[in-house]
């Protein structure tokens, strides 16, 4: 590990159906993503498109213990939209704004290469799990050097010609674990809400900072919900794992990033 | 001008639905491909999936004096089709291959910017014609210098946000040309014919060469029929613009190239 390398700061930021959802919201979290310094990759989700395409076409959504199967049909729908449509989309409003994007999946420079989930009680399908040697960040670091800004929507490949579904939120932490060897990496995930929240109902009960022993008492007084401890379970994994930290906000916050002034709640080994 | 540079040799090679839409020939040409040696570049256009899709959708396709008009609701077809559902299967294939592909719009990079064709008598919709600088030749040589091998769908942007429907053909000639002074270039386009006939029902009377003296004495002798006249053009134009040759041949016959042997139809200067 290069120390000099490290002096190079990545932020990789993922962004959900709420900020793609609505072409404002969108527009002007681009605007902010564009200002960022340094290195950037954006990960993006799904949104409601998919699931409108899905209904217009007749393809019923599968749903196994309130999971969502992956299907050859949903495939080629998510293939469609996420690849396609929200994808190219956000490129070409990147490009506008002077940001050098290039839009991927996992496939693509086989910078993703996840293993189809393996069927037990339940087939989901055509999903990708990512593994410990699914990223290839030189692969990814030649692309940026070449100064191009990585754009990532939730598909990835076998290596064997088949495209996967991997949940986008595993694959902006994988992401951020596999580059944090050659940039100092902080990984950020944006929500509809300001952060994690002390009440759930009060906007303004925001905890700005939390390191992994205030993160066993938040848990113990049971003020982090059920919902939020993957979350942030996912996020101290990342950070024992080099991420220098992790930032859970509201993606309409972001400018704020570049103001040095503070964004949602920040997680790191020492916050 | 680089001599040094120009000892390169790069191929582009162009494919329609006759390849796309049969996976056996796909397969075939996809392998092919990745035995080339040298730089290279896939250019495709669509095939019959985004015609289906707008069937399902009850999207009419709007035709003007025989002329295919790109509305918004045809723009987002083909976005869906075109740059995802065919581009990232055919780079998931490539893959496999072991060729390092990353699949492109022309928004991606801004390696293609062209321009909304103006309305004069028929508004042809979201459709951007190729201008003089169109292409960033450098940008796309950072990626293949990356290692990168770039798969470009029929899409190009304005550069103000908007994506754009750009005939396959133009944009792989126009690739071609701007790539000419920076590589020793062949451009190649892939039909459903051995090449050029002198007898379209005899693939047997295949033209191996055209030289610009000799395509002037087809032309009188109406060897050449009007629906080759333009491909031929362009093609010659491509020629005199600094591409080294251009091969008009059947995609299942590529092969044939990497065992030096005579494939479809060469046209050069000196042929």
């Amino acid at each position: 590990m290069d120390k000099n390398k490290k002096e190079n700061t990545l932020h990789i930021i993922k962004i959900g159906g709420n900020v793609i959802d609505n072409s404002e919201n969108l527009h002007n979290f681009l605007k902010d993503f564009t200002e960022l310094d340094g290195y950037k990759i954006l990960v993006h989700g799904g949104g409601k498109v998919a699931t409108q395409l899905s209904e217009t076409l007749g393809i019923e959504a599968k749903m196994v213990d309130g999971r969502r199967i992956t299907d050859i049909e949903t495939l080629r729908i998510v293939t469609m939209v996420y690849g396609g449509l929200i994808n190219k989309n956000i490129v070409a409003q990147l490009q506008r704004l002077g940001n050098n994007a290039i839009g991927l999946t996992g496939a693509d420079g086989n910078f993703i290469r996840t293993k189809k989930r393996p069927i037990k009680t339940i087939d989901y399908g055509f999903v990708g799990d990512i593994e410990e040697n699914s990223i290839n960040p030189e692969n990814i670091k030649k692309l940026m050097d070449a100064g191009f800004t990585p754009v990532f929507c939730a598909l990835t490949h076998d290596g064997e010609g088949q495209l996967l579904n991997t949940n986008a939120d595993t694959i902006a932490s994988a992401l951020a674990v596999s580059l944090a060897s050659l940039y100092e990496t902080t990984l950020i995930y944006c929500f509809e809400k300001k952060g994690v929240l002390k009440d759930i109902n009060d906007e303004e009960s925001l905890i700005k900072e939390i390191a992994p022993i205030s993160y066993e008492e938040l848990k113990q007084q049971q003020i982090i919900h059920s919902g939020m401890l993957p979350k942030l379970d996912n996020a101290f994994t990342a950070i024992n794992c080099g991420v220098k930290s992790v930032i859970i906000g509201h993606a309409a916050d972001l400018g704020k990033l570049k103001q040095n002034s503070s964004f949602g709640t920040r997680l790191s080994k020492n916050a």
